[in-house]
């Protein structure tokens, strides 16, 4: 991978998922936004909190829970990739 | 459970609850947001605060009173779960 | 009492008053905000500030005036309560 | 005084003042905030900065000056007060 | 001056300035505040800066540039004052 | 020059610019802010960061590239000035 | 080059980029904010943290991806450059 995010950011690679529902129709049934899923393909050097520079959580390979309408699309040798803070990171799968 | 919550972020089972009033009639009083009933069934590595890493207050099992929009859904295994942050839980029920 | 409060969080009966002047008319001349009494049922284990726990002021059976629109409703076993941030306590009746 | 405000704040009684011009009419001259006077009666423990109590500037009897639309009414024992905090008071009058 | 401002404010005369063109014609060209000369009369005890009381950089007798919208309007013994912020005042004049 | 600015604030005399194009239109291509230039004539004593007094990066005589809608516009000696915080300037030319 | 930007911002040079499909047509698929691409071509002296000057990560020749609409345009010697804060940076392309 060559991209290097900066900071608190890191790169994804969104994955596909099922969203239809067996009948074939989608019924939002509330407000709440819905999260994604995502693999973590390259993470920034860590945040910096109270002056100190914090690893991040998240690690290359992970897969990750984040939130839908956050981050930035950036396109790297015709592929699509997704940069992140690692705040908009919900959860790993494990 | 297969997640792991980042940071101060928790992941909750939403406990059904009986909303009709005996006449079967809802009538709201006031414009207060009503609170919801969740078990706690993952909890974040621990927040941050002032650089130093606070572990969370809530368990794993604990029955939890959390305002009601917060959190994101997440579907895994087709079971609906949400992730909240602990700030979005008002109390332990014991 | 059944409910542990989070953090810098109370729980409060509310206590009902007169609210008809003696002519039996209410005549509001300001846009202030009205304040309202409780009394208090559980507190919470304290207020992180600057990275130490600080215990609450306020205390189990303490009468409080709080902000009208402040907290979050709670029933609990068919009482009615309300969770409050101390921030939304303004002062204590002795 | 059966009143203890919290952390920062205090309560007063609204001291009365003449509004009308000698000709009897009002003229605002401009959209500037008017402020209003008040007389201490109840101080509280102090407000907390970077971690420590501060003691509030403001003593009991002080005569006050402060932000017109500031504060919350409480009234006790008939008689009416106001609950402000004290970055709303604007100077001490001697 | 029987008025002592509480912690960075300050009060001030407003002085009054020539505000016609030599044509008698006001041309503003653009939508840039205009601020507004006073005379210092009171200072406050200073500001509370991580902790630490820093005494103001204004002192009695300045002729001081301030914003012109800041400030409350504050009349003693029939005079006009207004009470401003350490940090609405722009420049001090030598 | 006898005016002093306070804190992290310049004063700075605007330079005039070419705004016309060779055929004499302007076509402005995007919605983004576009700068000016001015000449610095003034410095504050600093900025407190942290409890500290940090002098300012730019001084008497430079000339820098400031946002366009930035200050407080200032007469004196009929002569207008600008007076900007430094976190309005954008770079020093050199 | 002859600008030095303050604190924590940089001077890029803008790179184009094709926009247009193959077929020749543009067609948004989300309300993402697309990210565009750019060299460093100077660097500030570093941004304060807690009291502390700490270097930026981004040196001069290093190609750039930062949110489109982030930043300030300037024309030296009648080259288009933009200044952009260090947080506007996402990533840096090695």
């Amino acid at each position: 991978m060559n991209i290097k995010p900066l900071g608190d950011r890191i790169v994804i690679k969104v994955l596909e998922e099922e969203e239809r529902t067996k009948g074939g129709i989608v019924l939002p049934d509330t407000a709440k936004e819905k999260p994604q899923k995502g693999e973590v393909v390259a993470v920034g050097s860590g945040e910096i909190i109270d002056g100190k520079k914090v690893p991040l959580e998240v690690k290359v390979g992970d897969k990750i829970i984040f939130s839908k309408y956050a981050g930035t699309e950036v396109k790297l040798d015709s592929e699509e990739y997704l940069i992140l803070r690692q705040s908009d990171v919900l959860a790993i799968l494990e």
